[in-house]
């Protein structure tokens, strides 16, 4: 009897623990640990991080995007690993090596449909978010670069070798492709706006950025920003802006400048500059607030120890930072009152107000670089 | 031995039954059952309801918010019932009785405040988001309408009696009150952007609505739209269009006429209209598919079995569909790809693909109204 009793009571205690163990996923997220191959699982309400998760391969220049129910990440690391990173669990569910060297990835409006863009062997590769099977694949004869889900189970991605975008719609059975030429010299980056209608491929052959509007009926490459390029002086590849950074500011886009201390400010309907702000540093990402009132940015070596506040109204830097060596990401929480770092060299995120500006909170990790939070399960183009 | 080894089974089976249980919350949502005081739980990616829970009072009216984690939902009742629902659990986790007449509430952009507007007494009363304890009590000697988030830990709400708007910040250790007087007469209903800019008021006493720009060191009511109001026959309050349903497509706001078979559309820097266009009926909710590119609108009685589709950029209304009597709500799945909206009079929700506006499913509801998801908890002013 008292063997039954206590059995019980161990039965109750592991019970009991498991029935707290709800995790609730819309306020995590996940910080890459580039250099050991781990990601942390972070809690934007207690601002702290939960979980490390190991075994994610080479993560430099990884990113991430979430299941529609905001349970599962899927990290598209640079060696070709896809993994499947179950956050209520705290551990991998799955893990493909899908290609030799990968860059980035999407998922689908529908939470269907997990694409990767590939360097080796090129082209674009589709997934079943279920079960990592592989459903497409897109050989392109050319590294791919730039995609970025379209609404209406579509994918949009450009080659850096032949100068083209192409846009694979599995909205039915077979995958239809809608190729584009002489989209300009080695496309190194793209996005789509946050409404889905437009997808800007920026160029470092040339001069100057291509715009697509997805929402015309036959849609045509067309060359925007004619003095937007690689600046005065040809600089190496890895100081090109990330062009996922465009930031809708109110009615205005803002846009790091290419080879100046300064970002662009874009009229987000006729895609023409409309003024431009001097910075600290050549501007990696611009990041705005998000209700579009503040753009935060961070720079290139040698001032990627800084942050700079631009007010979007005014267009003047209004607040300046040093976090510490090594700024590589950041990410607004959703409803934008807080905003998270990674200072890669010092091995920590920093979590600041948005209002004053003030530090609420750091998390040591190891260095950290992207930044990731649940929320952008729900957003186009993420 | 053998009672001992039944009990560890049954342990086992316990156990496994609670660790299947993870509720990943991310694509749920709620489903107000009007009539019965009852709600539903509805999982997007399973097209179904998955649990009913009983017992929240007069839910006529009722709106939803949720917590940042995406665990929570905060119904607030026309009874002055404040419930506390946790989706993860599917039963209530706490509830409060904090009025004897209610409207509507909002939850502040850190998630730790819920706000709700009373009718009776009139005023808006504030309570911690976690206990549900009463934090500030802001009494406004008249009913109170129009309560929404503003970013900084601020809630603005509109007063029917008195003509007024007020801005209550909680951001510091005392609430901050800043009244404005000679908003217009008789105000039944409010409006916050999505980037919480602009705060709009609807008047029930005169034509016309009124603007206030939060971006303002010192924001002050600027009369917009002065053709818009009651419309050429005075109309009973019932008939007024909800202004919560003003949605953003491109970079016009699209607006339910009043007591006109219209919607308007409105420039959305100027607030001035630039057209509009014929509808089947008068308007109760234009709602714009998260892209932007298409507007939902249903009607008011007698026309309220139907719901038009209206393309954003030819202003031409392209679908009509009759899913039945009483379509009273319509949400969008947060990355636009369905739409779900409730058949009161039939009692059932109808999902649409949005793409080719054929019906995927149905489920069975007592007498739905308010549809609300959860990613709503990443958004201002929802």
């Amino acid at each position: 009897m008292m063997r039954v009793l206590a059995t019980l009571f161990a039965c109750f205690i592991a019970s009991a623990s498991i029935a707290e163990k709800v995790v609730a996923t819309g306020d995590l997220g996940v910080v890459i640990e580039r250099a050991t191959g781990s990601v942390l699982i972070i809690d934007q309400s207690e601002m702290a991080a939960i979980a490390r998760v190991e075994g994610l391969g080479d993560l430099s220049h990884a990113s991430v995007v979430f299941s529609p129910d905001q349970r599962f990440a899927y990290v598209f690391g640079r060696d070709g690993g896809l993994t499947k990173l179950d956050l209520a669990t705290q551990s991998i569910a799955n893990r493909v090596m899908q290609s030799g060297n990968a860059i980035g990835g999407a998922i689908s409006d529908d939470g269907q449909l997990v694409a990767v863009s590939n360097y080796e062997p090129g082209g674009v590769r589709v997934f079943d978010a279920e079960t990592l099977d592989m459903v497409a694949d897109i050989p392109t004869q050319s590294k791919t670069i730039g995609l970025v889900d379209a609404p209406g189970r579509r994918f949009v991605f450009s080659l850096w070798d032949a100068g083209e975008t192409w846009i694979a719609d599995l909205s039915g059975q077979d995958t239809r492709i809608t190729r584009f030429e002489d989209v300009g010299a080695n496309p190194y980056d793209a996005l789509i706006t946050a409404d889905g209608r437009r997808y800007i491929v920026g160029l470092f052959g040339e001069d100057g950025l291509t715009a697509f509007d997805l929402w015309d009926e036959t849609p045509s490459p067309v060359r925007i920003l004619e003095n937007y390029g690689k600046g005065d002086e040809p600089l190496p590849v890895y100081k090109m802006p990330h062009l996922e950074g465009w930031a809708l500011a109110g009615d205005r886009f803002v846009l790091p400048a290419v080879g100046h201390h300064a970002v662009l400010w874009i009229d987000a309907q006729s895609l023409t500059e409309v003024g431009r702000t001097k910075t600290h540093g050549q501007p990696v990402f611009a990041v705005a607030r998000p209700d579009g009132r503040h753009v935060w940015v961070n720079y290139a070596h040698p001032d990627n120890d800084t942050v700079e506040v631009i007010d979007s109204q005014s267009g003047e830097v209004i607040h300046r930072l040093k976090p510490g060596p090594g700024v590589l990401h950041m990410e607004f929480t959703p409803r934008g009152h807080q905003l998270w770092l990674s200072v890669r060299d010092e091995n920590r995120i920093e979590i600041y107000d948005t209002r004053n500006f003030l530090k609420l909170g750091e998390i040591a990790a190891d260095t950290p670089s992207g930044i990731f939070f649940t929320a952008r399960a729900h957003k186009s183009g993420l």
